[in-house]
């Protein structure tokens, strides 16, 4: 079984995208938005066109399905619309489970809010796994979207989130929104600047020693870490920090890095226990390699080019991800899988 | 010759970081500092023992030297505090480079201030390039410490740097300062971070459509630029961008990579005429790897260990900084070499 740990309903039907225009507009005055009917046939015409479409043609079996990452805009209007907007998103990838429950199981968006205590955020994250059968979270580091307001992920915080992530036994996916800062590209900067940011915060406090079951993928292949690996591995033992094979309990890599090489590089850098394969797609790079003549996303292809054996890919594609996502492995059982 | 293009001053005398915190001090209210005297055997000594002991044990031969990048500070105080700390900095690389004109040629930090207009910047460049012989600039993209309140460095506000930049014919690094954000640790995460959303707003601009001769170092092999060189180009490509080829008569990579493998990637995705020798010596990781015996930022190991020809070595030890340099090139010359 391939799993694909890393991808996102980017292509859901519009009435969705009308109700956050609706909040959006109701921020400057007007009454609050509900989300028009969308009936299962759209939602089918939304997935069989592009996510199932892609994991037919590259061989892979189940995506482990989020809301969209860049519209979660934490840092839209308060708590209240973060509320609201995110449990939208969530309703829908819970009906596209339904539909194709052998192609897609959930993960949350979480209805974080820019100096917003966590209580929302937790209660929200109760609700949909143990009522909606998901199993796992995206936790943005930065709600602020590129202003980094927010503490590190280290700080005390955040401990509510990892109490009830740890006592659900579930894990999340470090993943930022949108970037309202004019610096900061979304997907090509800001994106890959939380994956490098959060992987250092991990370095430097003792997080792990608090919550030695609390478990996150760094996803677009770490950002810039495995390419700096010596770096990190320097500036730790410089600060007198525990090596890094301390944090590979806790800190796992998705394959979201779309060339040959950077691939090959993960790989070799990253023990293979901490991969976990992922494409992103439909997502951030939708366009066809012309030195490939593949997708830049179709992520499968680099992985089966590396030299590991059977039982390595084994892992990548499915071990990991039932090792980390313990839910999943659960249900997977219950199915006979 | 084996010319490392980055080095920073870190083992600076006392009295700079004395003068810094009267600097400091006086932002509280007080009298200005004015910086105690420094004799040239405390310069001598300062070096001696760090970066020339370096140079001799590593065998190579000069450093494109400039103060300590975490010390610019461009966050703190206003445009005139700047000024006078970056004069004293760019004075005391000056005076090393007299002691040792084999071993170091001076690049300059910039008076920049966030918020405060540039004419003091193209000023403190232009004394340096002309009257002191530096051969090129760091530019911080974030004078803010963290914040990322300036204009992406396409935009317009930076045009007068530029303008003087390129009349001078002298190079900029791409290089930020301390983080003054928790979320962000300097050299860790700031520094990597930089380089990336300088190399993304690269492509999203058409900034050497206005300065064909512009060029641009971004250090730390160009932070997760190589590694995600397939995001990037997919990125470019669905944004309707030109090919990064485009940017590579403008936009160079130094080797700050500490691993094999991170540089064994960088060498394998970027073109050898735009990667240049660098180690950051003494800079942000000090340590011995443990896995090798020598220096993380010992960078001459790793390029020695690529499979690559004497000529293409040639070009990243030396032939590549004396194009993007030509006022190096130029020094050179005058003195037969």
């Amino acid at each position: 079984m391939i799993i694909d740990c890393h991808g996102h309903y980017t292509t859901a039907p519009p009435q969705l995208n009308a109700f956050r225009d609706g909040q959006i507009a109701a921020l400057k005055g007007g009454a609050s938005p509900s989300l028009a009917a969308i009936s299962d046939d759209e939602i089918r015409a939304s997935l069989e066109g592009a996510q199932l479409k892609f994991q037919r043609e590259r061989g892979t079996d189940l995506t482990i399905f989020s809301p969209r990452a860049s519209g979660m805009g934490h840092h839209i209007g308060d708590s209240a619309v973060s509320v609201a907007w995110t449990r939208a998103c969530n309703d829908l990838i819970h009906r596209a489970v339904g539909l194709y429950p052998d192609n897609f199981v959930g993960v949350c968006q979480l209805p974080q809010s820019p100096g917003a205590p966590l209580e929302a955020v937790v209660a929200e994250l109760e609700r949909c796994v143990t009522q909606l059968g998901f199993i796992g979270c995206n936790l943005n580091p930065d709600p602020s979207g590129g202003h980094w307001t927010a503490p590190p992920l280290t700080d005390k915080f955040w401990y509510p989130v990892y109490e009830k992530m740890a006592e659900l036994d579930v894990p999340a996916m470090v993943h930022v929104s949108a970037s309202c800062n004019p610096a900061f590209h979304a997907t090509g900067a800001h994106y890959i600047n939380a994956d490098t940011t959060a992987f250092m915060q991990f370095i430097q406090a003792d997080l792990f020693k608090d919550f030695p079951s609390l478990r996150f993928i760094i996803p677009h292949g770490g950002g810039a870490v495995p390419y700096h690996w010596g770096r990190y591995r320097g500036l730790a033992q410089d600060m007198k920090r525990p090596p890094l094979t301390a944090l590979l309990n806790n800190v796992f890599f998705d394959t979201c890095v779309y060339h040959q090489p950077g691939i090959d590089l993960l790989s070799e850098v990253i023990p293979v226990d901490n991969i976990l394969f992922a494409s992103e797609m439909v997502g951030a790079v939708r366009g066809i390699d012309p030195t490939t003549g593949f997708h830049y996303d179709d992520t499968k292809r680099y992985v089966e080019a590396l030299p590991l054996s059977a039982a390595d890919k084994q892992k990548i594609y499915e071990g990991n991800a039932r090792r980390i996502f313990p839910r999943l492995d659960a249900q997977l059982k219950a199915k006979g899988k």
